[in-house]
């Protein structure tokens, strides 16, 4: 969880989320309850939970109803987040070992269907149509995602192309948290839209900022190697840029296909990190911010209207 | 699809159904919907859909709605087989490759995944929240019978825990599948029961069944060697009762902890295909189908009644 005064409103209600997650496990086998309990404990910024509280309590949500909602929209990550690990055959996440390492892939394949099964139950619970309708809309853009991203490893893409990609992986996530919070509070199509574009937005400058990290980050705070995706052969928004910028598109297109030495990608990530690449990619994440907080200027003032702003500028600002 | 007169009634509905699964590979990357294409090709009996269907009609079920559902119930069954031939290592399902054999385990993984959120997708399209929370309880308690199962590899079980686990393997979406059939047509509990209560009692003779093809079918006709189950170190009712008839407790202990010779194995299978185990497991069967039947019973008579008659007794009497 992330310990700034904009979650002030909503931290009561995050340790409630968290309360609900663990609950997800009793009753159940004990090694999957286990593994259920290190999983929910791991924490994370809890910033999707955060996010669906502030904007549900925004829009007077009923509280009950709205825990209920972030509890299904953590568990929906959550499950990603453990399919995703087997896929990459990650074995740390966040410096912490991930269920992969530790649990056979059988397990960790049955355990992330588990998560989804419950997240599914979460949004059912809201007993709302459009709610159940959106999160298994969010799945199908999640899930197919990935797979363009797996078949679309070892290739240059445009900044178009990529937008799309993040917009799959984490758009989609943080624009359904919202949007739902948005669908609990009123039937207001209107509100529902300025809620969509503000959690979209946000969660889009989210994903590039982590992906600026990767570039930028030291080994120790984010838990991986530097430029982990470029060795993995996964383009993201500084490589593109870079070359956009005009760099040395040849070394980029060899370390993406795999077929550079390490002295060359050292090479490449020394130049993307120094040259212009990572601040015109912050820009691209701050004009979706103010996209976002233009949005949100549609709603009435409140405290948690401005926890969406501070937590908006939080994104750009942010270091691991 | 099996091509046996009591599913007349609902031969174009079944097409129909096909059409509509063949529909969710559209739009996709390429090799997604080809992958997706030859799943929903493979067939299969179709007889979820089947049953669906004729509980519908039975109930006078808004035919679009019971399209939409039947290819939502596929769908969930098809996706977790997705993940099982991924859990098992299987490479060959009714004698055509699984999707594991020729396409990587990641792929596998986000593949299965897809399916489910189709699956949320289609269950939300009957716009009725006690059957999208039907579909999410059905899938927890598949993945969690697949946990169990997975976890009591090669240690023996009763028959009460047997059942729990076939409940979960196979139960649970046949019940599903005819409790939100009637979901659909009516809002009374007692149909509601009455409906789910056929549809779990067949279900649970279907896995008993092929729990006994397992033993006594050929390579051939099964697609998988004889008594496979029993060689990967999982107990089925045919071993149960073996043991409970007096059979040889020690030499069964020994091959379920796969500690046994090829010789003591085929010896074993023998004494089970030939003793009283086969029968008895048979009886257990009919008895599962004797009372579905009765709950049946309390439904008008019709032609898509005496059609999930026959059906009932078909599922005892199938040979493959």
């Amino acid at each position: 969880m992330i310990d700034v005064a904009f979650l002030d409103p909503v931290q009561e209600g995050i340790r409630r989320v968290e309360k609900r997650m663990l609950g997800q496990a009793d009753g159940l086998h004990p090694e999957l309850s286990a593994a259920l309990r290190q999983l929910f404990d791991a924490g994370g910024k809890r910033i999707r939970v955060g996010i669906t509280l502030l904007m549900g309590r925004l829009l007077h949500a009923d509280p009950s109803d709205l825990i209920t909602l972030a509890s299904g929209i953590e568990l929906l990550h959550t499950a990603t987040l453990v399919h995703d690990d087997l896929i990459d055959g990650a074995l740390i996440r966040r410096g912490t070992p991930t269920l992969n390492a530790s649990w056979s892939p059988a397990a960790t394949v049955l355990t992330g269907d588990y998560i989804f099964a419950r997240a599914a139950q979460l949004a059912a619970e809201t007993d709302s149509v459009p709610i159940m309708t959106l999160f298994s809309e969010t799945l199908a853009i999640i899930v197919n995602g990935e797979i363009n991203q797996m078949f679309g490893k070892r290739l240059m893409i445009d900044q178009p192309a990529y937008e799309q990609r993040i917009y799959a992986k984490t758009g989609s996530l943080f624009e359904t948290a919202c949007k739902s919070a948005a669908m609990l509070s009123t039937h207001d199509g209107t509100t529902w839209e300025h809620a969509r574009v503000y959690g979209r937005q946000v969660g889009m400058a989210f994903q590039i900022v982590d992906d600026i990290l990767d570039f930028t980050g030291e080994q120790e705070t984010v838990g991986k190697p530097v430029a982990s995706d470029l060795r993995q052969g996964l383009v993201t928004l500084p490589a593109i840029l870079y070359q956009d910028l005009g760099g040395d598109a040849a070394l980029l297109h060899s370390v993406v296909q795999g077929q550079a030495s390490e002295g060359q990608i050292s090479c490449l990530v020394e130049a993307i990190r120094t040259g212009g690449a990572i601040q015109a990619s912050m820009q691209v994440a701050e004009d979706f911010i103010e996209s976002g907080l233009q949005a949100l200027a549609n709603f009435p003032d409140c405290l948690e209207k401005q926890s969406l702003e501070s937590l908006a500028r939080f994104i750009v600002q942010r270091r691991n």
